[in-house]
């Protein structure tokens, strides 16, 4: 496929999509089709808080990158939709939430006892990336949000309808994100669209995406492996307390 | 147990060895017992050369952090024992002849060709890890050479017994290993126990050390992950060409 245009690359961006998103992971259809147990679904919860946590640190990492002040005022969103303006609100607030109604402890999470150390590494390598990477890139890895209401949708129809101990109140975390992931992903595949002006830059752009699907793929292969096949959850990771579908 | 001595602390950091050193992996006992095949033992190398790779460059990052030109005179022969001093020679060159004997092309080893993104992070996380943590964590980091006797060991008895396609020329990186690493190790021991002169030192000495054997182990369930069970190799990363035991 060619990236001699804009439109070109939006292109190949929905191509990456299409084949590397997370929702093509079997650990996302498993969880899809009710074919988890309460501890796994937990370990997923547990693990994707460490993820969601560094989310407004990498949105910061890129507001220090920005010399306009426009543009940050539109990045700092992001920040804003994860902290929120005040304590209990916000995506941070809302996904311990969700772990809580799992029935974990809302503190042991925030304080990541038992993350798996492949989920720290993937998340890690994220932030570092934007931090490093050049701006046109740090935007670009971003852009997984594009894909986002398609994989939300199934996540909640999947985990409303496969799992009597969850409920419309413990998903909230994912209403909200329906409408800002569209908006923010609006926003960052203008911005490459326009500053990815040579096919060099295009490719970066693309790069950019596969990495932060390897970031998105590589929790889901930790988890999979950890709490589902071979189950060989390493030294020091959560150990569910639950096994069967209903407890 | 305490920590409230050099000593102390030397007890702890071989019990966290013998406890979590990767030599426990499944996917170790199954290269040492000849359960591998090729492929498998292929794609175990090409994923570790990353990890070579990057031994000389947080070494440097290290050397980069001491002040004390003696210090950094001693440190500088880990670099050196990875690059050689002239092409051809050094740790990194001695694993790409490995490779090469494995049936692998060096020049796509050397270009990093789909090496496993779960394994990339674990790396960087490394790297990361010396360039931003205190010195002494820094060192810390190293000691899981304190045991690598023991995993050589094991690994090129069991290579060699139990692979027709693998000699001694071929595992001659792990010759130079033997010496190095004690040598190595012996400096850095001495180094924590000498200026971890607090107990809260010690500790953090000590999850310095559970750190790096999180970033070995992590390295081997990607492996395990993606070509032992459930072969669930992410796109991108390297399709093994054989799959007998002894081809």
């Amino acid at each position: 496929m060619n990236l001699d245009s804009a439109s070109a690359l939006e292109a190949r961006l929905r191509q990456i999509g299409a084949e590397r998103y997370h929702n093509n992971h079997p650990f996302h259809a498993l969880m899809r089709d009710g074919k988890l147990d309460k501890g796994q679904i937990q370990a997923w919860a547990l693990n994707r808080y460490l993820y969601q946590s560094r989310i407004p640190i990498k949105d910061s990492a890129i507001m220090a990158r920005l010399i306009d002040p426009d543009l940050r005022r539109i990045w700092s969103q992001r920040v804003i939709d994860h902290d929120g303006t005040r304590e209990g609100q916000g995506g941070i607030s809302r996904w311990l939430h969700l772990c809580e109604r799992l029935g974990l402890d809302p503190a042991m999470v925030r304080a990541e006892h038992g993350i798996l150390p492949a989920t720290r590494f993937a998340v890690e390598a994220y932030v570092h990336f934007v931090r490093e990477r050049p701006l046109l890139e740090a935007i670009a890895s971003s852009l997984t949000e594009m894909f986002a209401p398609t994989i939300i949708g199934e996540r909640t129809a999947g985990l409303l309808a496969q799992y009597d101990f969850i409920d419309e109140d413990a998903l909230i975390y994912f209403d909200a994100r329906l409408t800002q992931a569209p908006r923010d992903a609006d926003f960052a595949l203008d911005y490459v669209k326009t500053h990815a002006d040579t096919i060099e830059k295009r490719q970066a752009v693309c790069d950019a995406l596969l990495f932060k699907t390897d970031v998105l793929w590589a929790q889901l292969d930790a988890l999979h492996f950890a709490y589902v096949d071979p189950k060989l959850p390493p030294s020091g990771a959560f150990v569910p307390s639950v096994s069967t579908p209903d407890t």
